[in-house]
């Protein structure tokens, strides 16, 4: 398949999110994890029938109890079949033992009552403050109502209920007709929403992003699409370089856009081209947490190209994307690029320093690992814009990585110094 | 030789600093590399006669000139014999090429021909912005200036001439009388002085150190001995965790306090006074720089115990002190455990979450990962201190370390968003 010419058939949904794929309707409401009542704290995301499911979760060891929950309904493997997934924000049910376990599995059995399916059919997730017991109340007054406001138009309220310091919801979708052998005309709409915006750093998953797709796909291939996705997209988000205990993301794929035809096989052009619609949707969705993190007025895209392996490359620009130096100067609008420099060199990675090229917004400002003269006031207008581009060449191979972070500014100390206050 | 014993005979010298021990004078001038004529901005160092010296050093890739010219003057083996150091501010001349390191080659030569000298003989470092060319001028007129103003007393201005962001010079000397085989009765004297504050996660050494000694030791020994220092001191501190271009910690041994008196021997009794002596220096050095990181109003101390390895327990130390979030929910006096949870958790270390201890100021906030009631308003009293104790126990194993901090505010923001213009 062809990249480009795909990019050039897929279109975004307008208004789009994770309701945008036929089979899923979803609701938010306040069901009381939060004091203020106009504040939306429960999320429910239904598929019309159970369908294939795939999950992807934190690597903290302090993981949370939904998480190990969710796991064990996904087999340990990672997928399996489900109706729906329950998310509150508000308290993440973290660090709660037993009891946090507990609470976990009363929410699958509440919601499979309500739903009419198994309890080990629902999947859960919670974000908000760590080593709080989480109160089940809310669920038994909030999943019934949830249910009952269960709608096509319910993703925007879904998006809107699993924020915590989330400044706006993070939501996205894309449709394309199918050009592949066996699928030829159909439609196939993929969507999703996801919440930041602290305690980012990734590692398997997102905070919580819930994907959807009308396409018909078997689990396993789901997770491995989804693995995919993640990988190259949350995965390379930054905040903060902190990995929260809750990590969550979730894909549902309902079939409904194709009921009469055969599981997408991997490898597929039909399957190529899913999996490129995922990927826009996640990507979409992991810049809008970059761009959403805490106290954040930048998107920071970093490129490091020219590394002797993609792990080098990986590693260098998280090293750029994560130093605090280098964030405060994007703050500051400081094309400090001997910050770059020195986050290149702190990180263990090969090269020398004589062979690196970087330039900010387009501006080269290093050389050969010199400095190369350029005019400020061009570079302080340059960084008006809301997206902050570095990027640099090592001089040392082939590979290349990009990572998404944003800038570090004094809301994040003040949203984070006084967060439980 | 009992540790504690030595400990109660080890004495602080009252203002004490790089030029207590015998052998040395120094001096801090304004040579020009900064605006404000009444900043020091040039310090010299100097031992009456060439003598024994040892270095450590970055091992960020992009190191500066005066490194690779130091590294040099020291046979690339990190030892040998010397008369002074040359340390300026306002300038790191680091990413400046062939031309960063002629002018460190000629800052070199200079101070050969006024102490009368080899250039060999001469060490060098630099801090401040990176990829800036190193004017060579103010070392002309600076350098025969600090010569003339040179004085057992003009430790305290070296000590203010290498600061950049720090608030305060950071100096400390011991002095101890030898009880050991062959020095029975010899009075030795070991001081220093540091600079911070800002791109502090120092790997081998601390952004810049000076210390000495008038105990007599050999050129190779001293080495050994101010490595195991660093390395339990300077590499243990941790403000952003960003690692500088220039780190460099030289300590000079003048053999003044017992010049008819062979070198001490390594592993004698001498040896382990006088390393006990040098740690001592090295910590309080090393906690000055913590407690003055950019913008830091409290120190704080991450202790980890009960990990299954030192690399584990020090890496697992590192996560908690380089968290953002940690260090935020410090400036806030927040003793919100979830965050040093989330960041023992993050890392990669091998543990439990059920094994999990975590004190914060000697309270009890999380018994076997769960959390413990505890006292908010006493919690809140005790975050009054100036120095914040957080204390893990990962219940894994016997290994232990600690890493020092500071917490995260507004001001680093500030600092560090406009420290160019």
């Amino acid at each position: 398949m062809n990249i480009d010419e795909f990019d050039a058939r897929i279109r975004a949904v307008p208004n789009g999110g994770v309701t945008s794929a036929q089979g899923f309707m979803a609701a938010g409401v306040h069901a009381g994890f939060r004091k203020d009542p106009k504040r939306l704290d429960m999320a429910l995301l239904v598929a019309d029938e159970v369908c294939p499911v795939a999950g992807t979760f934190t690597q903290n060891r302090f993981c949370a109890a939904p998480v190990t929950v969710s796991r064990a309904h996904l087999g340990g493997v990672g997928y399996g079949m489900a109706r729906g997934v329950v998310v509150n924000s508000g308290n993440a049910n973290a660090a709660t033992g037993g009891a946090g376990i507990a609470a976990a599995h009363e929410t699958c059995d509440i919601a499979s009552q309500v739903l009419g399916c198994e309890p080990e059919q629902v999947l859960v997730s919670s974000t908000g403050v760590i080593g709080q017991i989480l109160d089940i109340e809310p669920f038994e007054e909030g999943i019934p109502a949830a249910a009952d406001a269960l709608s096509r138009a319910g993703g925007s309220d879904a998006a809107l209920a699993i924020m915590t310091t989330d400044t706006h919801p993070k939501e996205y979708a894309v449709t394309y007709e199918s050009q592949a052998a066996g699928y030829l005309g159909s439609t196939f709409t993929v969507g999703g929403c996801c919440k930041g915006s602290g305690m980012i750093m990734p590692n398997m998953a997102t905070m919580i992003a819930l994907i959807t797709t009308d396409a018909p796909v078997r689990p396993e291939t789901l997770h491995g699409l989804l693995r995919s996705a993640v990988d190259q997209t949350f995965n390379r988000v930054t905040v903060d370089s902190d990995t929260s205990t809750n990590d969550t993301c979730i894909m549902f794929a309902s079939g409904k856009a194709a009921p009469m035809l055969d599981p997408i096989d991997e490898g597929s052009d039909a399957y190529q081209e899913l999996e490129r619609a995922i990927y826009v949707v996640c990507e979409a969705l992991a810049r809008g947490i970059a761009a959403d993190g805490e106290g954040s007025t930048k998107l920071v895209t970093v490129t490091v190209s020219g590394a002797a392996t993609p792990q080098d490359a990986d590693t260098a620009a998280r090293a750029v994307a994560n130093s605090p130096l280098v964030k405060t100067a994007v703050a500051g609008h400081d094309c400090n690029w001997g910050r770059v420099a020195m986050a290149l060199g702190k990180c263990g990675v090969a090269f020398n320093q004589e062979d690196v090229d970087i330039d900010i917004m387009d501006i080269p400002v290093c050389r050969g690992g010199l400095t190369v003269p350029f005019d400020e006031d061009e570079a302080l207008r340059r960084f008006e814009a809301p997206e902050i581009v570095i990027a640099a060449d090592l001089g040392a191979g082939d590979a290349q990585a990009t990572v998404w972070t944003c800038d570090f500014t004094h809301d994040y100390i003040s949203i984070n110094a006084d967060y439980r206050s």
